[in-house]
């Protein structure tokens, strides 16, 4: 593909990576959308490893976030308004959790199966350029700890962090959870294995998207773990952002993604992807809205 | 101020520097803004040290680029209408250039005294929480170049980049300009000496913000060296994005600033900023829409 970048009435490369941005949107789609819609796709449950003590709050949380979701009083919510996107909350097990993935499997090779398909029919229901991943659940960094551990073979040590909150003993205690974990479930597929039912889900979504190139818009640890175990996905991934989490910056280099924003967010529910959608739209707006060279009639010492 | 995301249905400093750039804003206003409405301020104006050969650009396009601001076909229009953001452009000098400031004085005292006081009054035909400073100039790298070098005491060659696409040699032109600019104008005012027209315009419209408590958002290099010529202005300056420009990190530096996006951008206009302005809309928008932990009936274990 040329890049369309360069008749615009701008030096050439100057609007520097949003142009990578752009062109990389419209090499996933196909063609110049004309406005970008987006919906945020929301997957939340709950998780058996959350009774370890890795998590700085009580399981009860996931379903007072659902409702909160529901309401629309988030920050979710309230960053896919201010970017025109829509927000898609689905159940997935809230209240019905995965097993504890420090004893063994969370959850059997069918389920999973299920929940990908599920997330997959979840995209056919949409009319949208770019599906963002989001997440609830709580415990569900330890669980994506888990998955990113084994996927990328990587000490747990180096991929735990202290999710949205969890102290220093918190932080001790998930560490050795998480290598429980993986010693538990060697030799299983990670996904079903490792991944709670959002995740599952949301590398379902994943998949579907890149059949249908759709671009996927990456939120932070946990959704990247998701994308991480959906390798059929790997070519229409777009990172919104860098989180703290260390596991977050291993999943980024080894899909060879580089975010756009760097803000230190680590709330999930797609919020890191809503604010980093404005910039997507921005990359789509400047190709269908603004003047070449030759229709304002500026000089082009570039060409 | 207390920090008002803490009630918000989210972990403690989970939206990370979005939550401290919305105190910023909260701090400099003196209130949270019901929405926050920003304009994009254009200054254009011509150069004489484009007769050096600095820019990879004709002089002629300063003039043409104006009328494409006005046209609404260049990047800044696109952006700015993308993030809500009106676009004020004033032409300060466009035709009539600068003296050459490798030979002498850009202008006179007065002149600049003129300019700036001509800043302020367009300050307050605005009615916003947010001003951010855009310029388009050519030459006008090369005029921010040496009005860095002179206010921050360091040597040309650390300061002086390509701009908009200056070659090898151009580059090599550049900073032996900027030498000899410093070097003509020692003891003079530097904003006076070595600033363009649309630089002392712009360090009266900072000026005037921070009398007023509005947000001064800098884009680029450029903006960014008006600003630091206007000390008077440092309490409400944000940084929207760092350029390549090597002489941006060191006014960053000096300023305390660090910026929201850094994405390689380097065409000025304003166009850095209006793609930041989706962030401090973001920021004042969660605190004016996001349900609180009582609202929403979610457990706060981080209270």
């Amino acid at each position: 593909v040329n890049n369309l970048y360069d008749n615009k009435t701008k030096p050439r490369g100057s609007l520097g990576r949003l142009e990578d941005l752009g062109m990389r949107i419209v090499e996933i789609r196909g063609h110049v959308p004309q406005r970008l819609r987006a919906a945020i796709v929301v997957a939340a449950a709950d998780h058996g490893v959350a009774a370890e003590g890795v998590s700085a709050y009580p399981a009860e949380v996931t379903a007072q976030m659902v409702a909160n979701f529901h309401a629309g009083g988030a920050a979710v919510n309230v960053l896919a308004r201010e970017a025109g996107a829509e927000v898609v909350v689905r159940d997935v097990g809230v209240g019905a959790p995965t097993a504890n993935i420090a004893d063994g499997p969370a959850m059997s090779d069918e389920r999973c199966a299920e929940l990908r398909a599920a997330g997959g029919a979840l995209v056919d229901e949409l009319d949208v350029d770019v599906v963002a991943l989001g997440e609830m659940g709580i415990g569900n960094s330890t669980s994506a700890a888990a998955l990113t551990a084994a996927l990328l073979g990587v000490d747990p040590e180096r991929v735990v962090g202290r999710g949205t909150g969890v102290d220093d003993d918190g932080l001790a205690r998930k560490v050795e959870v998480v290598r429980r974990a993986v010693a538990a479930n060697q030799g299983r597929d990670p996904l079903a294995a490792l991944g709670g039912f959002e995740l599952a889900f949301l590398a379902g979504v994943a998949e579907r998207c890149a059949e249908r190139r759709l671009v996927v818009l990456l939120d932070g640890f946990i959704s990247s773990a998701a994308a991480l175990a959906a390798p059929a996905a790997r070519g229409v991934l777009v990172a919104s952002h860098r989180s703290p989490e260390p596991g977050h910056a291993l999943i980024l280099d080894a899909l060879g993604l580089t975010p756009l924003l760097d803000l230190g967010l680590r709330l999930g529910e797609g919020s890191g992807a809503a604010l980093a959608l404005p910039l997507l739209t921005a990359s789509i707006a400047i190709l269908n809205d603004m003047a070449t060279f030759e229709d304002a009639g500026v000089t082009d010492a570039g060409r």
